[in-house]
């Protein structure tokens, strides 16, 4: 498969350089009958703009009006391509004329050069964030299908700068606070510190990383593929695609890796009274419903989820564009270079909605297999 | 696709049951020409058997003989699919009679139930860490072809039942003593401590987890698909492929998230007399060769390799099959289980070189990819 | 994709040359709890035998014994792959040593060197006929998920040395005959015409073309994906597929090139009482039953089964193989070439039940597609 | 894969309906480097216009005046995905609203109700002729691409209703003729006959099918996959994925099922001084440059091309929208249909561009796919 098409039955390809004309999706897959409109997609990319996230925010303004060109009649969905483009209009390519034959030291500049001999300079081009944000339009359909199940797909920054962030469980955490607050992390409290922190880095002209947490609910249990398809691979394939992704882990994750068996495994017991979620496949005959006392494997077992809540966590680098000077070679050798212009301190809120996006993607695949009938 | 499939040029296979009559793979686009036989898979075949691993290691014994059907003529392959069939000899299916109603806590029985309806009580079926002989054998001709192109994949146990071994450049490290060792740790003088702890575990019917690193070495620059297909994405999924895993990290990884930009940058420099490797094309006109400070990206920029070594690291949940009584439930209710018979207390070990092959997979699929000429 | 796999959801890989140790094939995506037993299989690998075929069929006899290692349980198919094995019993080699560096005309043998380099010299290695048997083994699952469904499919010789056989609707047109004749055309009075002729071909060391037919009922309608994927594409693709195929035609096929839009357009009608077979979802809400006074069409609309009976017709050249003195080439230059051995001349019999197979596995695939769940 | 798109490696995703916003394309995996501007896809495009065709073409005038949104820097391919859009301006919806109620004979209509539960009934939506300027546009891609190989695509009228043009190597054959032609016909003194053909029809309210040819020159020996991934597998499931197509052969055809083999079979000889051509890998150490007597195989052997011209022929049933009354049905019942408006009497001219786009589409990838380096 070319690289910019992900997904089995329910399919998103992306297009677009970060300063195109425009960037785009074309969602297809997507089940006929749904009700969809731009506002659905304006939305999410709401989100995900700057300017929400304090001084971790670029101060580029990304208009990111969604245009619909397909796949949509009547206000619903026909079951076609669903096609969307956002037109780019804040480029200011002037900015990175200098970066013409420079590497930026933590970008693809150079790794796209050796790969395609060639790179749109003025910007990073697919591998630029912005690429993200056809990303969250597609998401924002899948995720209307995911609703129309039951679904729901809700990400939090867990750590930004090295704060962690008490999670689900903890006191004080609270995911609604998340979508309010300009960080994305629940629980108020932390703002200030987490803006003390942000606003010193900017001064120094460097940047921060952080960490996402996501969680799915209404999942039924079935879904994922054996093997190679399975429901975490599929997930850590898709969180590692995010530009700036440096690690993932599901339900207790790496400190798993310490705990032993009989703190690990979760245990199972019959859950009487507990529907199917409206958009799963009744358990086959014979087979009964059950729950877990504990969620250590994160909501899938060999693969296939269990019905509990999917529990995935993003480890994000810090922004690799930052102010101070740095060491770094170009077409003509070596060469320090001090890169200007308007740059996130911190991408961790901002991609929030993008991990979103990408588990909304590849859940609405998983869910059409389901569907597909292999019982 | 169907979900055991793997890859888009070079595509794997694997069929078989843990309890069935045997299990294979079908490694498609291995390119012609390549010297192979029996001995090149039934190699990496011994690495993976228990026994090598001293208490960790389960006592069955797998002869794991690979039979090679088709794809090789006169010790050349051909181009075509080669197949290869492992006769499954040592099953005891007698073992696992008991299991047929009720469902092991940490185990897939449940959910695969959920999804298919009936599963091979036998044990674990697919999603039994007997898969990943399949995987194995097929890692095994991806090696071959990678070892063509003068590229190494080399993995070991950085961490067993929560004692962590000092990795690449501290003091001690010696990945060939990885391949010497019963634990796949690579110094030592850490024999002994594991042996314990798991001895210990052993004594309690309990299980350990570990964590498992890989690097890889002789990459060229440029290898990996953008957006989707990033070359950290494809080995993320291929990871969480392995039944066990619970998350995957890349260079500096998890602490990257608490790093500085400026901190986490691998600054570059020109490489002047570095060769381009054995395998790969030529940089493009007027890109210059480069090497970095440092490796904190784990050898991928934005998806494609930098030249730099790939590192990742991959965190395995402790054995779910352990001999202490558990609570769990079963198609007839509620119940305690405890399970008998001969279980590895830690798959770390014998997890490496699934690692390794899985890893050999993706990047020979790359290899062809960046073979295609995209420029 | 690695061209040895087919399908999407019902995917099937075959591997194996014409005189390695085996040929076989991976099923995967089959639906779990149907009963499969290996005499399934067996059954359409004796249609494909030659020995039924009078003068026709090569005196090779073709044990074929197919092994299922994989993916049933106690009768029944798990999900999980089904890998067949057919052990080469009858190769002969000795036969083709002298074609080592003679290119046979009509064969793939160069255009395979040119390609790889190499070749299994001893036949024509994957180009062979005989590589189908593993399609028909693969078929021959796919029939049973058809069959559980209420899916029939059917083939027949329509044409064998320029010998027409009157079709469907036309006097005396019988498809049971079809089974129990050794060219397997639906109508006994033409047995000793085509016997006569393909004697007087064998006598002059020459062969015979043919064409086969093939009827699929029970179809539900709306199988098929939009755009690229719609039934008679895939059809055609599958057909092409087979080693001798030159062309392929739906309904009225090239006849409708010359026909007028009022002749060819089939007229619908209301179909009341027409009951949604058994394994097709029901027409979504408001969509009435339809049938068709005619079917130029072929059963397929916009490529999409309409529910009319799926026709189409796939040519097949003469046998490559002649035993008359031929001009050709070789790594040494020209020369001529006398072809001695067991040929078949005519394939068009033996090409039925392959034909069948690659019908019926794209049928499986569309039908997991339609149970999806697009609406 | 979901069904809008098509290939492995240099894949093409069309979207957008007929009387929609637009419909467009998404071509990934072109190689970076290429020349390629809006005028080089509004030249094909113009070559589909309806207005060339004489009374054959509907009167709708189609602007299609391209955009491309991505993929392209300072007018070189960058190697990332390029969308192409094409906005509907002349779509007359009214002319469609007495359609939402009735299916149109000869009509994805029913069909696509039947899979999807809602239509775009303002016209053919996706299974409407104006999807295919999708194809067109992404086609043009791809014949920039293969031209930079030396590889050339030309389609060309071979029938049309009922009329029989003589074909290559015929006397007064001029494949240019067919460019400078509103019939497309590759022999000037047909077009007289054609024209007073289609106005006859016209006159009645009738519609005619016809047959479109294409060669393709330039092309290496060793393209195409094997067993699935043919040659004329790819190119015969491209064909029949356009609308009105009802069958493909290749070479001799279906006139080969009634030749002998030694009639059938084309004699190669060594090919001294043939060079490589430029697009193609040299060929294999040791293998010989053949050429063949004759061509009845159509260019390809066993799925892999033979460096003969690649020759096939595509038959297209007269155009379903007459205007003449016809027996339908609809979501109320049975009842008569008069359909208004323009409509081609004869698709095949314009289909001539949209047969020579997927062959192009086809060749692109597989051209690809030889590049990658299985030897």
């Amino acid at each position: 498969m070319a690289g910019n098409t992900f997904g089995t039955l329910f399919t998103v390809s992306t297009f677009g350089e970060s300063h195109g004309k425009a960037l785009g999706c074309v969602v297809d897959g997507c089940p006929a009958g749904l009700s969809l409109d731009t506002e659905d997609i304006a939305r999410d990319l709401r989100r995900r703009r700057p300017g929400g996230g304090g001084p971790a925010a670029s101060k580029r303004r990304e208009g990111d009006e969604p245009e619909i060109l397909s796949g949509v009649f009547e206000g619903k969905t026909l079951g076609t391509p669903i096609a969307v483009v956002i037109r780019n209009t804040d480029q200011r390519s002037a900015d990175y004329d200098r970066l013409k034959d420079m590497y930026r030291p933590g970008h693809a500049d150079w790794t796209w050069e050796a790969k395609y001999g060639l790179r749109d300079h003025r910007g990073g081009g697919r591998s630029s964030g912005r690429e993200t944000a056809a990303r969250v339009a597609a998401g924002a359909v899948a995720r209307v299908f995911l609703a129309s199940a039951g679904i729901s797909v809700q990400g939090w920054a867990s750590s930004i700068a090295g704060i962690d962030i008490p999670g689900p469980g903890e006191e004080g955490f609270d995911v609604n606070e998340a979508e309010r607050n300009p960080f994305r992390v629940p629980r108020k409290e932390y703002d200030e510190k987490i803006n003390d922190a942000l606003e010193a880095l900017k001064k120094e002209g460097d940047s921060a990383g952080g960490i996402v947490s996501c969680s799915v609910t209404g999942l039924p249990a079935g879904l994922g593929e054996p093997v190679f398809g399975k429901l975490d691979a599929l997930i850590a394939g898709a969180m590692l695609s995010i530009g700036a992704a440096k690690g993932v882990e599901f339900g207790a994750g790496f400190s798993a890796a310490s705990m032993k068996g009989s703190e690990n495994n979760d245990a199972p017991f019959p859950a009487e009274g507990v529907e199917t979620p409206p958009g799963a496949k009744a358990l086959p005959a014979g087979v009964p419903s059950l729950s877990f006392r504990t969620n250590n494997a994160g909501g899938v077992l060999g693969g296939i989820s269990s019905g509990m809540p999917l529990l995935f966590t993003v480890a994000f680098k810090p922004a690799a564009s930052i102010l101070r000077r740095q060491e770094t070679a170009g077409r003509r050798g070596a060469g320090d270079l001090v890169l200007e212009g308007r740059h996130d301190v911190c991408i961790a809120p901002r991609a929030v909605p993008v991990v979103e996006a990408m588990a909304a993607i590849v859940l609405a695949d998983l869910l059409l297999m389901q569907r597909c009938g292999r019982v």
